[in-house]
């Protein structure tokens, strides 16, 4: 087990409850890039997919609240810009770690487009919120103006909602797979992808969506052929009948398993339903294939058996 | 001739005077991947580097005018961002263009650092305007609270200028090697690279500037070893003497005699003079390089000969 697609989750990227200032994050990246450059070392070759969402949320609202200056860029552009932002970063902490422990693995960014299906059921009922709150007479408008799907959230507000597509392809996978041969260190499907649909003409066209990147990550795995996903989070292991008193931790279990835990709603949509699916998918996807669900910390740990959860087929 | 190193001016990204929306710019980038598909049909090479002026000047307005809502990313996260937005759209546009001509090279951007000296003497003066006008008052704040330098700027306000400092490492050259030799056209060191300090201990570190991407293109150039370097503009041929009444265009001009101009004056600094030093440096790296400067729109014809300022050892 060598080829390694890691997914880093949103506590890897910024810590909550900090301004989310850029020296802030790069804070947070350089210790998460001191965990990754550990895994090099055990002679893992890496390609890491991240989240985005709290950074492409920002980018939002700073494009809507400053959008008397300059027009207000898309949902697909403002995900383009997160790649940017966040893979800068990322690059930048991971060459710095691995040079100073004389390792020469260079290590770059992808911009990264991903193929959704316009007939994804995801856009007929949108779910995903992104970007600020407005009263229900502004989100009318939107509704009326711009063919915004508008949903009250929570009672603190009317926010936009967009679709959540599984992705089909990844455009730019020759790109990734010649660096991976090449021995560098890609950073790519950021945010899932830009989401992108084909036409009839076989272009593509930017759209307002966001693909969960765990399942971005799982397509990335299978088309590169990886021995092993890595989804890291804020836990060590998931758990069924989390919260409660007879709360259990996973270690390793099969598809079959994960698929009755799943159908028996142990897994909350949005956080450990996403992660076990594309788990599933992964492991499911050929024989000696495994996805682990552990922390950042554990990592090492969690691909030498000692801890996190396991699926296998 | 085959391998081109091609540096898209503004006027190939977004049309002056229209408002500023992601399908306004879209659109110009479309009619761009137009010609650079010709180019390809051709039998070029291309590798893609781009300018990125006014679209890092409206982040930074837009991260500046929102600083209420989220902390105003600092200038080379900025860049981070053009990089990704820009680069979406022209690999989304180039590749478009390329399978309808049934042509499947794939393209791609990649996050490109480029490390400038901390010595450079652009630290020193520094020259750029980037961002929103002050007045007086905010700039003298501005200079106390964050050490910025600010300039008054021709009667509009006080801005903050950053340097302007050579391009010195590309450091995702070996990225960009290994994804030309694998037949991708990649788009790089796009507004002239996210400016790096390479520090004592040999990590890196973003700092305020611009790298004026035609250098930054001529780095790339002798780096990758194109065989020449494309600089993309408004007009189809430099001139001497501009706008005067003995105004001269230039066809094919030694390095030595374009040296001779530079001495003399006849070319306007931020716009044909680093140009025509690119073009210089470029010709001159070793025998048989050329360096081509002319329109998008004649660019085939100037890359055989029959138009454009070619500049030879």
């Amino acid at each position: 087990m060598r080829r390694l697609v890691v997914a880093l989750g949103g506590n890897a990227l910024q810590e909550g409850g900090r301004p989310a200032t850029a020296e802030a994050q790069l804070e947070v990246v350089k210790a998460t890039a001191v965990h990754l450059a550990d895994l090099v070392e055990k002679g893992y070759e890496l390609i890491i997919a991240h989240g985005n969402g709290p950074q492409v949320g920002r980018l939002v609202l700073q494009n809507e609240g400053a959008s008397h200056i300059t027009p207000a860029m898309p949902f697909d552009v403002c995900g383009a810009m997160s790649q940017g932002m966040i893979g800068y970063h990322i690059q930048q902490a991971m060459g710095d770690q691995l040079r100073k422990r004389g390792i020469n693995t260079p290590v770059t960014t992808l911009v990264t487009q991903v193929v959704v299906d316009g007939d994804d059921p995801g856009f007929k009922n949108p779910t995903k919120p992104i970007g600020p709150f407005y009263s229900a007479q502004e989100a009318g408008r939107m509704e009326r103006e711009k063919g915004y799907t508008m949903k009250e959230d929570a009672g603190r507000g009317w926010r936009r909602v967009v679709a959540s597509p599984r992705p089909v392809e990844i455009v730019e996978l020759a790109a990734v797979k010649a660096l991976v041969e090449a021995g560098i260190m890609v950073i790519t499907v950021g945010g899932g992808g830009i989401p992108v649909i084909r036409k009839a003409d076989g272009s593509l066209e930017g759209t307002a969506a966001v693909i969960d990147k765990d399942f971005a990550s799982e397509r990335l795995a299978e088309d590169i052929d990886a021995d092993a996903l890595l989804i890291l989070t804020a836990v060590e292991k998931a758990a069924v009948n989390f919260g409660k008193p007879n709360q259990k931790e996973l270690d390793t279990v099969t598809v079959q398993e994960a698929e009755r835990y799943i159908k028996e709603g142990h897994f909350a949509a949005g956080s450990m339903l996403p992660k076990i699916n594309a788990a599933v998918a992964f492991a499911n996807s050929r024989q000696g294939r495994r996805a682990i669900i552990s922390s950042l910390e554990k990592a090492i740990e969690a691909l030498e058996g000692k801890t996190g959860t396991v699926i296998l087929k």
